[in-house]
């Protein structure tokens, strides 16, 4: 009788019980062979080397160590990392992929809240209704028959990026009466309208957002892509929602476009992060800031887990993995 | 050659220009005779009385004059109020009913963003992301490996009131993996189950949910269905969303509740409205409190225009009106 696979843990132990809850872990135990009473934060030492020794599957996640030359030459029979977080760009080291391990993540889980928080701010950032509650709380007459121009229903949405979190917010989009933009110089004319949007340059989609939310990839050419000149471009009364990476924007160009109060934002990420206290941004009534968490958290975490641990039945059941990531994928990824 | 039927607007003019924009007025004058530069906000006088005379069809909206004997009386030809807005119940007289006039309202439209509002509301409520804003441009510590049970995966929302608005809501929520509840006292078991709810009582409904919302209408027997003793009913860290009527809550037990951190509120509507300048609420961190913008406001005021020209298309074709209001309804809908 062939030997039942061996998985080992090596993610947090503050993200394990929320990723991994009881009945997760008896799923779990029905197909593989694992210790759940033990998750590895560092690979070296004793503990680790045994487990090392006889893995063939690592379940890894947050806070896990880096997988290098080191971890693959204690690790002979490993032959899948099953990632139950967002990006593995950080954790598993090229050597990984090289030597054929199969290396899968859960982004595709952790890009579900991200979408869904961003749907959520771009309905009520179209009705400004924040700017609105604040002017409301500090007394500001009641001033709604005035409100012209807001509401999402009709407006004109500018996407960047068709990346993971990107591509299912074009599918929200759909639920809605909206134009949408979409820029992305990796995808074509035909790809666009296939998911409902029209391919537009950087620039033009600036002229004609009502709304921008980014969901690019933090990368040397992204850096900055919103910069003081391309947030004159936008019409008066947009809104840029940022839930992808701070860099991808001008901290200081957005501060001062935002204080003249022509257009506001939503930022779940930052450049630095967290912002300083008491920077500018934080007292301006038209930019709300929250502090990065629009992907998993609490009870969405188990998403991450009912993604791997369907991904390791999908592996043993000689399945294709839905997360798989390939080497080649590395430099366009977030 | 048979008349072409007349139609006449009585709605205020600050709604008008949002609710019929030119493109609407067009397809309008397609399927009638009207005077597009011309609306009504008092019936008496005149003008007035010469357009009552000829008119077949009032499209009537915010703002409108209350429609009683004296308007009946004036508007011998009158078969149809089409009403671009939301509840008829403050505008349209018994009387007319009796008359044997179609009354129609576009509160279906209407409900559209409210409906997207709260969906909002409860994917951003169930992160407590307002709250934790506020705490986070307070310079509060970075919280998040901390929090738990968070997020609307997984969780438990209670919907009150199967309205229009309420029904939106549950059609939106099968997008999500939550386990819903409904109360409704007119909505059997076979109902609820059609909308992807679990009936239950008021009670149960707040022990259970950690997101509650209602869609009641304001009756007598529905002023203060949330007081003292059933607040304490929901769980730790519940969020209470309010798009309804502000009487549905009892305000002074609700702030009471909010002050100790145990639960949350999201309020769009308040009892007084608005709330007296520096009012607890407003300083609290865990309530939000919009100035009732959920419904249609801005370019979404188009949409009412379209469901009413739409209606009077239906109106003149012969087929059913889709917002028909019958008199039966009045004493139950908001």
């Amino acid at each position: 009788m062939s030997r039942r696979p061996v998985a080992v843990f090596a993610l947090a132990p503050w993200a394990f019980g929320g990723v991994f809850p009881a009945d997760l872990l008896t799923r779990l135990r029905q197909l593989v062979d694992i210790d759940t009473t033990t998750t590895f934060t560092s690979l070296d030492g004793p503990a680790a080397a045994a487990a090392l020794a006889e893995a063939d599957i690592l379940l890894t996640g947050w806070g896990c160590p880096r997988l290098d030359d080191t971890v693959l030459a204690a690790a002979p029979r490993l032959r899948a990392v099953i990632h139950a977080a967002g990006t593995v760009k950080r954790t598993v080291h090229t050597a990984v992929f090289d030597s054929g391990i199969v290396v899968s993540s859960a982004a595709q889980a952790n890009a579900v809240p991200v979408a869904d928080y961003t749907m959520a701010m771009l309905v009520l950032g179209a009705k400004h209704v924040f700017t609105r509650a604040r002017h409301h709380a500090a007394g500001a007459a009641r001033e709604w028959p005035a409100i012209r121009d807001t509401g999402l229903h009709h407006c004109t949405v500018g996407v960047v990026g068709a990346s993971r979190i990107g591509r299912l917010v074009l599918d929200r989009l759909r639920q809605f009466d909206v134009e949408v933009l979409l820029h992305d110089p990796y995808v074509t004319t035909a790809e666009a309208a296939a998911l409902g949007a029209e391919p537009v340059g950087m620039d033009d989609l600036c002229r004609r957002s009502h709304l921008l939310t980014v969901h690019a990839p933090a990368l040397p050419e992204t850096r900055h892509l919103l910069d003081d000149r391309r947030l004159a471009l936008l019409p008066d009364g947009a809104v840029v929602i940022n839930t992808a990476r701070g860099s991808l924007i001008d901290t200081g160009a957005l501060a001062a476009a935002c204080a003249t109060g022509r257009i506001s934002a939503v930022l779940d990420v930052t450049d630095p992060e967290p912002l300083p206290p008491g920077h500018p941004l934080f007292a301006l009534p038209n930019v709300l800031i929250t502090p990065h968490l629009a992907g998993a958290q609490g009870r969405e975490l188990r998403r991450l887990g009912e993604f791997a641990v369907a991904e390791v039945g999908r592996l043993l059941n000689g399945q294709p993995l839905l997360g798989r990531v390939e080497r080649r994928q590395l430099p366009f990824i977030a």
